[in-house]
Order: C-alpha cells, then structure tokens, then sequence
C-alpha cells in the first residue's frame, strides 16, 4: 500500500534514485523465483520487497513483483536486461524492466465532469502518484482553463455520432507512444475496438457500481428505488466488452432513503475519484499484473 | 442506531418499560406530525424520539416513528389506540403501535449452514435483538441439536420438487399466528407466491451481493474471474420478485487475487451474518418501512 | 445524510426556496415537538423531515431539527419567529430558524498544506456544502494564487511569538460579523481563548486521530513504531482545551507495514479532507447540536 | 488475506498436504532471497507464495515468508532443515519452518464475556482459523457448559488478589509445552511479567480503542461524553507494558450520538470479535511478524 511517490524527501536523499522494478509472470513452474532472484543479487541488487503468487500450486500461472535497490542502475540496466531475456525466455517468463523515477506517461480522457480529473492533478501535484499527465483530451471544451493552470496541454476533439472514426484517429494520433497509460475520468463516449487495438497502451475506466447492477438508463433512480444503502465504483482496465474488464479496485460509500437521487450521483463521484486514484497509483507503481479477465495487483 | 435491547439494566430500571413506538406513514398533508404529537403530548407521553420523513414537500408519500415515554403505558393503550384511529383515518394514515417490551416472535428458516441462524440465536441470547425466536423450521435435519441447546424448538420439514406445495402448507401452518416475522437465514428453497401469500407476516431474506452483480449459477467463481475486490451481502423483504424486493440493509467485505473461491464464500458468510443480524435488529424496533420497492430506515 | 445544496436543478425549480430550518434545544419536557409542529402547521408550512432526540426519557436535554417547506417563508418569517419566541420562551427552549437558501458565510483558516482548503473550495463550486467562502485566512502567502483562482480573497496575516496578540486582533477584526462560521483547515497555529471569546461564532477544526492515541510531537512516527493499522482523522468544534472540543465526525483509512511515515501522512491528509468537509457541510446546513463537550448530529 | 484453513476440500485433495512455510527475519543483506529460494527450488518444492519486505534499502531488518508446496514435505523435512541452518545461519538470519497441515495449538483465556470466545470456538469448528483451541482457561466458572458443549476442556482458575501468584503458576503449568500461542479473548485479570515469562509462548490480547484514547475507568463513558463517532478494538501481542505491545490488528463501527453507553460497548463487542479473529487467523498462519514494538503482516 506504500505508494509514495514524492521524489524529494527531507533528509536530501531521492527515494526512488537506484530503484528498480521487476515484473515477472508466465505458466507456473519450480526455480523462477530462484532464478530471478540469483539473477539480481548476483548483481549486487537488494531486494526491498518481493510480492510472488501462483493461482495454483501445479499448473498455475505465476506472477512476481519485486523491487530492488540498485547501485547505478541505469548504467547496468541493458546488462541486466540482457541476462534477463536468456534466463527467463527459456522458462516462458514475460517480464519488465522499470526504473521508479521513470514516471508513467499519462493522458487523462474527459467530458464535462471534472471531479476525477482534477483529484488526479492534484494529487500528482503533491507527489502522491507516480505518474506524469502529459496531456488531457476532452470531447468538450469547458475543462480547458482548469487544466492548464495545472500547466498541462489541453486538446479538444469533439465526437460526434458521424465524426468518432476520425475523431479516434485523432487521439490515436496524440497519443500513440506519447503516453504508457490513458485513464479515462468520466470520458462519457464509448471507445471503439479499433482504439484499443490501435492506441498500443492500457486503458484504465472509472464507473459507478451498484449491489446489486442496475442496467440500463438511469441507474442511480434505479438504485433509490430499490432502497440501496450502499453506492459504488469500480476501476478497470476497458477491453471490448463495455465495462467488463478486469478490475483493479472498488470501494462503496452508505447512503439512505434521505438521500435524493442528486445526492446519490454526488456520493457516487466521491467514491469514484477515490477508487480511481488508487487504480491509477497502482498501475504507475507496476502493482497491477493482468491475469485473462481478472488481476493480480500487489498493493 | 441505537438498537440495544437488554430487558435489565445495571440500576435495576427496564429501559423498555413504558416505552412506546408509533409508526405512520401514508400520502403527505400539513398538520400529521402536529395532530400525533399533540394527541401523545395530551396523553402525557414524553417523545424520547421522533424521527420523520417526506419523500417530496408536496404530494409525496409520509413516514413517522416516535418513540415515546408514557406511565402506565399498556393500561392507557386501548384508549390512545381508539384516539389514534380517530384521528389518523380521516387523515388518510395507516399507523401501528408497539410496546418495546413486547418482542417481535421469529421464525428463522435455515438449510445447512449455521452462520446466519447462530450469529441471530446468539445475540438474541446476549438481550442485542429485539426479538425472540419461538422456532426454526428447516428442510435439512442438521442443525437440530445446535438449535435445541439454544432453547428454541426445531422442525424439520424435508422439501422436494414433488412435495412443495404440501411441505409449503406445512410451513405456513407451524408459522402463522404464531410470528411476527419469518427470516430466512441461508434457507436455500425458493418460497413461492403462494407461501408469501399465506403466511401474512414480512419475510427477510440474506443473499450475496457483488458490484457488478453475477448472474447464473457460481456467482463467487465469476466474481473471481472478473477480480472482484469486494464482497457484500444485502437483506431484503422478500416479494415474489426473486431477490429483487425493498432493501434494508448491505455492507461489503474487502477481498484480493490470493483469496480463493473457497476464501470468498467464507468472507461473504461473514458479511451476510453481519448484515442479516443488523437487518432483522432493525426490523424487530419497528425502524423499517416498506415505501413501494424501496425502504425508509430509520437506524 | 443528505447534503446536496445545489441551488439549481435541472427542472428549473431550486430545491431550496421556501424552505426552513428550525432548531430546537433545552431541558426536556412533554409537549414540545406538538408546540412546535403545531405552530408551523398553523402557518402551512409542511415538514419535510423531523429529527427529534432526548438524552433521557426524564430530566433529559432535547433536540430537534425540523426542516420545512412554507411558500413565501421569507415574507413570513418575522412572524413566525415572534410566535416561536412566545411559544418557546415560556418552556425554556433555545431556539434558531434559518433559511436554507442562505448559505453559511465562512473563513478558512489555512496555512502552507493545502488538501483541506482545496477540498472545501472544490467542493463548494461543485454546490456540494451550504456555504460560501467569503476569506481565506493564513499566516503563510504560499496558497494566495491557488485560493484567488476560485474568486475567493485571501488574506495574509503572519503570527510569530511576539505578534500573536496582535494577529488574532486582526484575524478577528477580518472575520467578526463577516462570517457565521471559522474553518480551521490544517491551521497550525494554536487560538487562544481571547481569539475564541472575541470570534463571535463557532470554530470547527480537524487533526488526526490514532487508536491508541499517541501525546507529544511526532505522533505519526509513534504511530509506525506501534505497527498501528488505522490512521484516523477527527473534526470537532474549537474550545479552550486544545483538541478537546465535541467530536462532529471522524473516519479512519487502512496502513500497513509497507507504509512509510511519509505515506502514513498522506493516507492521513485524504481522510483529514473527507472527514473535514462532512463536518462543514453538516455544520452548514444546521444538523450539529452541542450538547455540553458532546455533540447530537442529524445527519 | 486468504485464511481458508478447510483440511478438507469437495475434490477430495487437501489443500494443506505437503504445504510448508518458512519464515525468515533478520538484519537486511544482499542475497537472502536468491539463497532461500534457491535452497527450496533445489528439494524441488513450488514456491506458492511469497512476501518479502525490508525496512529500509540499506541497513533495514529483513522478513521474508514463503509457502511452498513440496510432494512428500514431512519426509524431507529434517533434511531441509539441516540445510537452512547451514544456508542462514552464517547470514545471521532467524529462521522457523511450519507444516500447513499442523494446526497451531491454542489456549483461550476469558472471563465472563463470551463473544470474543464463542466466536473463536465457532470459526474453528467452520474450518476457517489454522488452529486447534486445546483448552479454555477461566477465572470464572460461568462458560464451562458452553465451551464444553464444542468438545474442548475448561479449566477453571480462580484469581484473587492474594492467590494471583499461585494462580498464575497453575496456568502456566496448564499451558506450557501444551500450547503454542495464548489467547486473551476478553480476560478480565492483569497478567504479570513472571506469567510473560514463563509460559514460553506468544500471548495475544483483544482490547477496546478510541481516537481518541479514553484514558483511566469508564472509557466508554468518556467517549460518549465526547460525542465519538467511532469505536474500535485493537488485537495485539501482549509485553510487559500493558496494553502497549505491537499491534497485529484494529477496526472501528460507526456509531452515533443515538447510542447509548450499553450500546457503545454492545457495538465495541462486535468489533473485539471480528479483529480478534483475524489477528489470530494471521497468527496461526504465521504471517505475522513483531519488529520491535511493531508488526509486519504479510495478510
């Protein structure tokens, strides 16, 4: 849960200088988490911490975090990264390299709502994140001033239902390799399949969650007149089917019968920043691993 | 939320003597909360608390409960009831009193799994719920032993696809009259509109509750599939809409990738004893009403 | 729980017009919920919601919040005060009517972090609490932009050892009759009792809250060193005794070993800001009573 | 957070055959995990999970857990044994190698409250907590009918002023070399360092927390009289500094100025038994280690 990323501390010293992270999975088999670990002190590397976990002890798949303390990392890197690939491509491992002061590249998709939007900017602003919006693209214009102030380039690409194929080849434009991540704070227009196909990074959603679903229109009027006593959200990565991705994070807030429908949506937005925030930390900080449509995020 | 119930306390006073509720509720008109606490105030019953609601300020619908003081309470109730009825009827009011000291009589339906039915005979034990279970039927014959060392009479009443509607009239016939309420605590047979018709008291029920919902049979592998972080459970009355009447209450309990199937059910059994026992608490003080498919709870 | 406050709805009606609060404490008696409601009956208004509470059902101190609808309350609202004075005098009762539609005037107090302020200024914009920022108020420059940019003056007033009785005669000369409310939102300099007698109105402030708590400086280190596992936040209303004062709200966030003390004061500040704005917000729209060094909260 | 501890599971495998844990703590110094994991990757065994934390990049303390699957465990495990010391013993580091399958033997100390108790004795015989409770220990004779009734001893142990000496030497005698960890589960008596001393095992203890702390008699009195909205519990390992030894645990309930002293420590109850049952399930599953006055979790 330690997802400070302020890269300044009192004391003089940058906590994130010299820090590596290693991201291993594949099919489960004996001897990876000795080989990595060999691998990495043999270089002189300390392991800070190591979060490793199988879905099953025969035939499972495997999944490896660690972060390690590296003296001159960064002139060693393409030598580790070298006996990276000739230890773990013979045992079928996927993995990844990544320094910590190498923020992730953000561009945050918005509307008209800004209460994500701006959690995430500030948050940033204060350290607490470890990434770098470099951009926010918005089918409307109104978030323009706010964002800027904040020092970050704000693009205004209107969709329309004639418009979108261009209007996605435009923010594949913009982003492509401009960015290791786009979130989406309440972007309020469907992504195509060809945008994910074509945009080459993760995309991470926020949405409302109820217990139980509401589907359709107007779930939160839908909600209240269940008498639900619990509002939700619920963070995911967007794959082609809507909203039904693997999930990072969910958190609830109580609500009661006082509650209108306009309070409902108010509670859901606070929630909804919180979780999104989180998910978002998360990801930047390489917690989360992707396992078919579920995850294994070491938080 | 103040659902304490003991029947003694440390000075030897019964905080329950004495003490009233009144429940109304109907379509919204000027002058209700006036005209009962008038008619309370000429009675010398002291409110010790008054809790009221409208859903709109012109044309919604009505919700009052008072709690009140009043010497000599049971012997002045006919008379305050005829008041009442004179009073609210033309006002257009449905309204019910209770004494607190008369505690709602239970009948708890369980299956198999103990954790509901304990979780409630042991805080009825602990004086916590206002209640007094007077029996649990179930269609399995094991928790006979647990139940009777609680003091509580057990019935067995096997259920098959073929002897439903019999084994139904059994139910309805050991249970009307006799309760107050009927809860089922993980009683896993679908009660059919005609039992719910029958039986003429509210039924609680207790099920698992996932954001989003899981539809189908498995719903806890599904949630495992999908990376669910939360498990929640939801009490509600039972309507012939399965699982789908007025909910009282919900809560949530926080789960990860390394919690397996078997670890999520247990955690959702957690939840669901917590939810259930806060529920049917609510419930039994007279704390709950029913406003269409939704709830007015007044914890 | 409902805060909603936004004085706009998408119907074009303002949820808020004629629509009144009334406040009620003193020494319990029997009839006073029927004096009151009766009164306002008389005069038409209809009330929404009725929250009554009595610490005892004899010799107790009573509580009420009513809020009410009355079309044209404001051309009729002397009247119904003379009334209210001559039906509450007599039976002792303090009393307090206000008009939802006039948001409470507030001064943040601040100094260099900037969560809190930020949260209640964000959140003000988006019409979420029932106030309006008319200062901000710090012994430090560096948020003057930040606060400038939401509309809302910003006063510089430095406090040093020497100048201190000084400054709080400024402070108060900016704020006394100017504000209905002083919000200290990570305020570091203490207020002495002269500041709090000559203010004139209540003094909310939040600070951070560990089970156990630890005394002295460095409460956050301590709190590492014992392995706690819940960082707290507390708002309560100012009173001599620092840090003493009744409890309004509080809520704690989830730690863990892997947390730093840096990241113990972030997970801090986040819930410091969440419990800080119910706080205001309940404040605002009147739902806080003081009942001695207690407090009684309709929310 | 996946405590499941079912010895036996649908498909006829138990999932506790042939599973191992090592645990290792020490001051932090390159390699350790290389040389661990190597140790076990060369006896064959599948590493299922594993959680490794230092407190610092350099200069830290170092605590790793491991749990592993390894066909036909028992046999090899005096081999591996030999082995680890060999391997961790130059290194300086502790070590402490478990069998799954090996259920922790537990021994409850309570008084006259039986929630925390009963809670405990019901977990177990669901399966969920990796322990065996092998007697239960009273200074009153009041829960002997109930515990036994769950087929485990009581012994009771009357404590007086003048016999506590006595007394304590009777406990320890029951305990010693019989159990591997003592539980206070609501036990009412002071135990002394000599007691600390001489059982030889871990001792656990439950106790009530407030933020703010409530300190001398009548906690629950001063928190009312203060208007808190929260009450927590916090499970720790009990020193010689009552009620100061690291925390392995804590929660808080909600509760509200309705709730009256009765109800504060009714809600407290439930909030004892729930963290109490975690901290024990951690226990018995050794994920937990002490760090001085502190704790690392590995949940």
């Amino acid at each position: 849960m330690a997802t400070s990323i302020r890269t300044t501390e009192k004391n003089g010293e940058n906590p994130l200088a010299d820090r590596g992270r290693l991201m291993v999975h594949g099919e489960d088999r004996p001897g990876i988490v000795a080989a990595v670990s060999g691998l990495l002190s043999n270089h002189g590397a300390n392991i800070v911490s190591l979060d490793q976990y199988s879905t099953d002890h025969s035939g499972g798949r495997f999944f490896q975090r660690t972060e390690f303390h590296l003296k001159g990392f960064a002139a060693q890197r393409e030598q580790l990264e070298q006996e990276l690939e000739e230890t773990l491509r013979p045992l079928g491992m996927s993995w990844r390299l990544t320094e910590a002061q190498q923020l992730k590249r953000v561009a945050v998709f918005a509307s008209k709502m800004d209460h994500c939007l701006l959690d995430l900017l500030w948050r940033e602003r204060r350290g607490e994140l470890g990434m770098t919006t470099t951009m926010v693209v918005s089918n409307h214009p109104d978030l323009a001033e706010e964002v800027r102030s904040f020092g970050v380039p704000f693009f205004h690409v209107p969709v329309t239902k004639e418009n979108k194929p261009e209007a996605e080849r435009k923010q594949v434009e913009l982003v492509r390799d401009n960015v290791d991540v786009v979130v989406l704070a309440r972007y309020m227009q469907i992504l195509t399949g060809d945008f994910l196909d074509n945009v080459g990074v993760p995309v991470i959603n926020i949405h409302h969650s109820f217990l139980p679903a509401f589907m359709g229109a107007n779930p939160y009027l839908k909600a209240k007149e269940r008498g639900v006593k619990l509002i939700g959200a619920t963070a995911h990565y967007v794959t082609e089917d809507l909203d039904e991705g693997p999930i990072i994070e969910q958190d609830v807030e109580r609500v009661s019968h006082a509650d209108t429908v306009t309070d409902l949506v108010r509670k859901g937005a606070d929630v909804e920043r919180r979780v999104l925030a989180r998910a978002v930390g998360w990801h930047c900080e390489d917690r989360v691993f992707r396992d078919g449509n579920s995850t294994v995020v070491f938080d």
